[in-house]
């Protein structure tokens, strides 16, 4: 899988792409990972990504130019699936639709800074819109990652046991059990006993009841969304 | 403001603590981020963090008494208000609980990794959990860098220009409208002519009409939530 990412804050990336799951999946060429400097692409002198609001207001709009000319590059050398914009007012990410982009081979990740892009950018090139979440950051560098990290331990060699990933909370629209391990006894707080008894059945079960319960506390919600 | 981090990965904070506003809000003394290595807190010789879930499942469970070590720790030298731990089956995320844990003076945060943590840390010793959206991350450490970004940038001094932050996104229920910037033309894509009027009253018109457009379409579920 290749996924590019432009971003105006491209050193953000560096120990993300550099620790973990993104590491060994990068080693292990399962996801090529490239971020690229939109400044890079700028053709005026003093390579300008930003400037204000047309109609005046606060804050600071990246430059179409720029941009563009780094999309026109990316297409010149593959055909892409999606050029997605991270946005808090895109379509809210869940692990399905993380699913389906796993499912993609070339991905565009634009990440947005200050007030934002300019909207002819929005409206004439990017094919989806994915908002993390319904809250404001600096920029959509930390989106962006959330993004790649979320699809990239799901392919295929990323997790070591790929069989934790199936019983992630989500995948089956449960939240996951609670866990525990040694010691046994911590300052009088026990394991269940439950789990200590080696009926694999009745551990199953119980593990069942406890991620219903907790799916129906949380997240009451849940069930019936994103269906 | 004093942010504890307690992580198995503290490597994976580097460039995001010297990037860009987070970097801003630490150099100007506006928020102290502490990034501690709950390895440093392991008592036995081989500085374990994780071992096998009880009951037998796949993935490794993060253990109990580093992280409690380290919070004992952290607890002799201040008090905290929340001790929050990131989790995807915690309360989900969002602007208003942002604002409000920019009023808070002192916060530890926990990040798990593998399948979690002891779920004795969370019945016992954390105050808050929070999950930034509802997808599978490798850990906690990039939610906790989202959830701390977020609050960063509010805190005064952290953006250049504050009025900035008052007309993001999700501050009034409203998303932010479009904005453009030069140049006016581009390969035919204009910017609306009613940016270039100089009418400042239209100009607020045509914004609020946006905004409450963009509101309704992308997500005419938001204003009838978190309120």
């Amino acid at each position: 899988m290749q996924i590019d990412i432009l971003t105006c804050l491209p050193e953000i990336f560096n120990s993300f792409l550099n620790t973990s799951i993104i590491k060994r999946a990068r080693d292990k060429k399962e996801v090529n990972i490239i971020i690229h400097n939109i400044r890079d692409f700028a053709q005026d002198k003093h390579k300008k990504v930003d400037d204000y609001p047309y109609g005046g207001n606060s804050g600071m709009v990246l430059k179409i130019e720029p941009i563009v000319n780094c999309l026109d590059y990316l297409k010149s050398i593959r055909e892409y699936d999606e050029i997605i914009y991270m946005s808090p007012d895109g379509e809210l990410l869940n692990q399905k639709k993380i699913n389906s982009l796993t499912l993609t081979k070339n991905l565009i990740i634009i990440c947005g800074h200050y007030k934002g892009i300019d909207e002819r950018i929005r409206e004439n090139f990017v094919t989806m819109e994915i908002s993390i979440g319904e809250y404001v950051l600096t920029g959509g560098e930390l989106a962006s990652a959330v993004l790649v990290d979320c699809i990239t331990r799901l392919l295929p060699g990323s997790i070591s046991d790929s069989t934790s990933a199936l019983n992630d909370s989500f995948q089956d629209d449960l939240i996951a059990p609670p866990e525990y391990t040694r010691p046994y006894d911590f300052r009088g707080l026990k394991v269940p006993d439950i789990l200590l008894s080696g009926n694999e059945k009745a551990i199953a079960q119980w593990r069942d009841i406890q991620s219903i319960k907790r799916t129906k506390k949380n997240k009451n919600i849940y069930l019936n969304k994103n269906k």
